[in-house]
Parts: C-alpha cells; structure tokens; sequence
C-alpha cells in the first residue's frame, strides 16, 4: 500500500517563523504522501486582544463564542494557512491550504452543551472525513495543508481541535494507505523523566502505558495524547510518533521521538 | 464544449448577509459549471481600524504593507471566503475554497515600483493561471471560491484585483471549455442616464464602446471595466455580461445586464 505521513504541528512551531521554515524544509523532504495538520498558536490571541475578543478556556480548550469563531476562521483559515502554504509552494511542494468545509473535508456536529458550553466547537461526526477527496488530490500530486476548522454541513464553520483531526484524517484514510502519524510537540517524545530530555521512551503499547500510568510517569495531558495514539493504531493506523518537530526527519526514520503501535 | 460560468461579485454583496445569501441561492441554481471570484468587502477595514491598520489608497486600489497584507490574507483568505464556502455547502454545491498558492492556483509578480509604490500587490503572470487544476476539480463536481490573494510563488502571498483575477481566470478557462463572465455590482448594467436604472444598454462591443465613449456616456471607472471586458472577449470568452447581482439569473439567462461580445 502507498505510504502516506499525516503530521501535526502546533502553535509553539507556528510562533516561531525560523523554527518553523526549518520544520518546513525538513518536513517535504520526507518519502511519500503528505498531510500537514496545522494548530492556531498565540498569534490567534494576540489579534483578539487587538480587537477586544476575550480568549476563555475550559479544561484547556478555547470557548469559542461568535467573534472568537470569526478569528479563528481569519487566523487559521486565513492567515496561518495561507502563509503555511505560500512556504510550501516556495520549497517546490504543490501544498493545497483547506478547512473542513472545502470540499467538504470534514463534517462536524457542534457539540452538545453539558456541563460546559464551549460555543461553536465541532466534534467531527462518524464518516465525517472526505477521504476519498484527501486520496484523489494527494495521488494528483497536491500536498494538503488543513487547518483546524470544521463545518457543519449547514452553513457554519466550527472550531475542532488539530490533534483530533490529525487523529480522525489519519484513521479515515488507514483504509487506503498505510498510515505512519506523527505528533510533534515541544518535547523529544514522551519522556520517564520530565526533567530530562534525554529521558524518551522510545515505544509503547497498551500494556505499557497502563503501566506508565500507574506509575505516575504519564500524567496530565499526556495521557489523552497517548489515548489518542492507541485509537489510532486500533483503528489501522500503521504508527503514531511523538516527538519533537525539529527532529521531523529522524521521528520518520524511527530514530527519534516515542513510537506507539 | 462544456459551459462555464465565471462570477465575480464585490464588497456592496458581501457586506449584506441577506442580500449574499439571496445571491448565493441563485448562483447556486445556474446550469452549468461554476467559479466564483469574490472580492473584499468593508469588513477588512472594519477589521484593520481595530487592529491599527490605516487603510491607504491610491487610484482606488488599497495599498498592500505588510499589516495590511496579513490583513487581506486573514480575511479575505479566511473570514470571507470560508464563510462563503460554508454557505454554499449548506445550498448542496460542494464548494472549495482558494487562494492564488493553493495547488499554485494563481502565480504573480509583485508590482513594480513607478510612481506609486503598491506594496504586496500581485500582477498575474503571462500562463500564471493553473487552469488544468481547475478543469480536474469542476469536472469532479466542485465550485471553486476564490479569493483575491495570488502568491509569489518565493513564499508570499500577494494582494490582487477580483476584478482582474476573474477575468485572468476565464482567459485561461477559454482554451478548455465555454466561458461566460458575469460581474456583478450595484447597478442594473452599463445605463445611459447614470441617475435612470432602467436606461441600461443591453449589448456593447467595440465599435460602441468607442462611441459611448467619445459621447462620454461611458466615463470613470465604467472605462478599465468595459475595457477588461473586450480584452476577455478578444481572448475567446464568449460573452461578458455586466449587471447587478439580485438578478444573477436574468444576467445568466441573457434577460438583463449589458453583454459584452
């Protein structure tokens, strides 16, 4: 099967242009087919500011009321995306900016008020990814770039967190690639000592991570990130890679970061 | 050869939600295939007076710094064009929205400096349109939304004319299919009592608009239109009709508006 790299990065790369021209230039030069999933970043915030938008946060994910889903839809659909795919392009990659309305990439339901309302936050709906068009543009040779984003099918865009979409293109399309996903972050992969960059543990499974987290090695936010991986893999992903995205060609070699499968 | 209808429509429309929306489900309704080619709007500068970004213009195109180029790409890019993709998506047309880096849709020079110094604003290339990616994507059933950004193909996005771009668009369109190019502003068509709606004149080609000219009927801005409309008829696009955008589908169905052929 055709081997294809979905690849997340997050805002602490986005903030950082020289970091992440770095990123860039490491990141197409990988073997094979390519989706970049990009995150927000402070940008986002620092706009708000300006424009008086207050930015909330509820068990670490923005509440998204009216104005703040117009600037998320301006910063990562816009601004973010479109100088992401301008480098693109100027390192040779055909890269192909979309949200999930184009083409109706992903389809979401806004999500369901319980104890918290986060406002206009899209949970991509079962069958929502439009594999189909992700295979037909990459196999023409187009590198997507997808920002995080999300419609509903009638009419409005929703917020949808990137590592949840990295996770759901990845398992849409592990029916008709091989799926190798790799997360990066601001760490060499997930580490036995936090203190000690050093320290990566360089693969886990199920049985290790619950033992990790019995132990107290996995905590915090960590443990959705590697509950994330190990739904993945049980959904055909081939691997998930955790690690640091400076380090982007060795995670895809299998010599960096913190391998789960 | 297949029919293609080429819109482009301006701010007046896209600062009115609900006149917008009556457009789109109209547009949508159209037979055949279909680009839109969308303009800016006064919510950029809404926008960019909160964010401290004096808008500048000089013979009534907006000077592009680099604020001002984060401003565009932000909203014109994303707020704009992803609201309208969503929209049309909600009509049942599998909408996808563009820039000029996407699949290097739109490759521009940066304008040169003269006697005014633009900044970022792009002047399409000789070939710069990517017309084989647009004919893949219409003959696979979407409407490409695009909005006035082109890039530089060495990592910059670039600000442009819709006006421009939608006629750039259906001169490369025309080698491949039938091209009809529709503009839509905020009068009935060309009128030969600006202060009268209803003395539009239905059909102009050359030798009338040298007359209508010289007679001064046709002055000011009117002039570069109808001129960008004989230049898109001497490079094979069929008709160019000129009209206002509540009657797109008289426009279409040649029952109102001014044809240019």
């Amino acid at each position: 099967m055709t081997k294809l790299w979905v690849v997340k990065i997050g805002g602490n790369i986005i903030d950082d242009p020289s970091q992440l021209n770095d990123f860039l230039r490491q990141f197409v030069l990988l073997d094979g087919l390519k989706i970049l999933v990009h995150g927000g970043g402070k940008i986002a915030s620092t706009i708000g500011d300006k424009l008086g938008i207050v930015s909330r946060y509820e068990q670490g994910r923005r509440i998204t009321d009216a104005a703040t889903l117009d600037l998320v839809t301006m910063v990562y659909g816009g601004l973010i995306n479109k100088q992401m795919v301008a480098a693109i392009q100027a390192l040779g990659c055909n890269a192909i900016g979309l949200t999930g309305a184009d083409a109706n990439l992903m389809l979401a339901d806004k999500r369901l008020i319980k104890e918290v309302d986060y406002g206009y936050v899209g949970d991509i709906k079962q069958s929502g990814i439009n594999a189909l068009f992700l295979h037909t543009i990459l196999l023409q040779g187009m590198l997507p770039v997808i920002a995080p984003l999300t419609h509903d099918g009638e009419g409005i865009m929703l917020n949808t967190n990137a590592d949840t979409i990295a996770q759901e293109i990845s398992k849409a399309m592990a029916g008709l690639m091989e799926v190798q996903l790799i997360y990066c972050f601001d760490k060499k992969g997930l580490l036995a000592n936090v203190s000690d960059d050093t320290s990566v543990i360089d693969n886990i499974d199920e049985e290790i991570f619950q033992q990790l987290k019995q132990e107290g090695v996995v905590t915090g936010g960590m443990i959705p990130k590697i509950e994330n991986a190990l739904s993945a893999i049980r959904a055909k992903v081939s691997k998930v890679i955790i690690g640091h995205a400076a380090d982007i060609k060795q995670l895809a070699t299998g010599n960096a970061g913190t391998k789960i499968q």
